[in-house]
């Protein structure tokens, strides 16, 4: 069976509208589909209005006790539940879970004292059969990057990595596709060309790419991610725009990771 | 099969010493366990924090979009997914959910233009096919009282009501014991004294109780709902102290409403 795992960031959830109008596709997105979701502005902007610090280590947050309590409220319970309600009321039958919910995704404090990023949460595990479960059974995940190390801590962790390790736990079972939102086209050849989109990536031009500068940055992990994903049995990696998301799923537009 | 429906309020969630016992005995608790949990301190701390006002009328707080924004944060978020990531802890399968996740507890917003309560949620509609899949296969949901009205909006809902309404949906499939926990050692005939708790209570001394005033505020709508539940096919309900937890589902202690 067929299994869309879609991430989406915090462009899309910060804009109303915008919000709406992705909700309004990924609803109409058919088969079983799971929804992962970053953080958005929201956080930071709470963080600033409480006059928590920000601590910040090589340009990254550190997730402090404080940031973590904020971070939990905002992405596992505003940003989270909106959603759910949101696809609710499109007939999306849509449930919100952190990874600490039936043991969804267990995780580690990252190991890294120098510098340490705090309450920073690397994945250890899926609960796949729970995941399973709520697919077979109608439901479509709603997953909010906040997960837990089954002794009771919570952890902060990067949205498009528990997409990843979601796709490739599911992919043992279902025909699973990774599918990237942001608000490019997809991975471009020139940055200020939205045009210069790359329809492929793959392991022969994925050297030229890096080393010539075209990926870099931010994108750099995601295609880390995304060759992990394909490496571990997820049968298709696609990065693209969040309004293109049927198109990219048909795979008709978007750049698209293979491994050969 | 036996269920439980165990309601817990706000003095527990807002001290970490009680809500760890109480969340070590619930951890405990053998068979089919559900827990609803209240607010606590925390969402008026931020609240205040965030210098949102309160709007009060009849000593009730209006939940006006911001206070909701703030609850949803607080009970849906951190609170809850903080019990949940403790219970796990304690190798209980939490999974915490709000009524919007999966429809679970659909609501329409409160009918009263005056005075007007803004997003305050009655009660329409329990998912019980949700909860008999997850309890069947090994959850405890931990449920927050946050319900949504399937058009998109969330709505602040009395977790009193949300136990009561839960244990009678599940009271067709189960045997449902509703267990409203607090701090006191039941329903106390003299409210200065710990040891007058009435072990009974029923029908025929429920009007002498109200007219004597040794049931009153808080407690009345307390008693309305367990009525209400019995009435609907709950089987037990039982108001008692939370670190009694084990001695009050089993009939020992604590005050036990009964139709008859």
């Amino acid at each position: 069976m067929k299994l869309s795992v879609i991430k989406i960031g915090g462009h899309v959830l910060d804009n109303h509208q915008a919000l709406d109008t992705f909700l309004d596709l990924f609803a109409s997105v058919e088969g079983l589909k799971i929804l992962v979701h970053g953080g958005g502005k929201m956080a930071s902007h709470l963080l600033d209005q409480l006059n928590i610090p920000a601590q910040m280590i090589n340009g990254r947050r550190v997730t402090d006790e404080e940031t973590l309590k904020i971070i939990t409220m905002v992405y596992a319970g505003y940003i989270n539940k909106n959603v759910v309600s949101l696809l609710q009321a499109r007939d999306c039958n849509a449930i919100g879970l952190s990874g600490a919910d039936g043991n969804l995704v267990r995780a580690h404090k990252r190991i890294c004292t120098n510098p340490d990023y705090g309450f920073a949460g690397d994945v250890d595990e899926v609960n796949e059969q729970l995941i399973s479960l709520l697919i077979t059974s109608g439901f479509s995940p709603v997953i909010a990057p906040v997960t837990h190390n089954r002794e009771g801590q919570l952890l902060n962790t990067n949205a498009d990595t528990i997409a990843q390790e979601i796709a490739q736990a599911m992919s043992t079972c279902y025909d699973t596709q990774l599918i990237y939102c942001f608000e490019k086209k997809g991975v471009l050849a020139n940055i200020t060309d939205e045009n210069s989109v790359i329809p492929v990536i793959h392991q022969n031009n994925l050297g030229a790419l890096l080393s010539e500068g075209i990926i870099l940055d931010g994108m750099i992990p995601k295609i880390d991610n995304a060759f992990r994903a394909l490496a571990c049995g997820v049968q298709q990696v696609s990065i693209g725009r969040w309004n293109d998301l049927n198109d990219l799923i048909r795979g008709h537009c978007g750049t698209h990771i293979q491994t050969i």
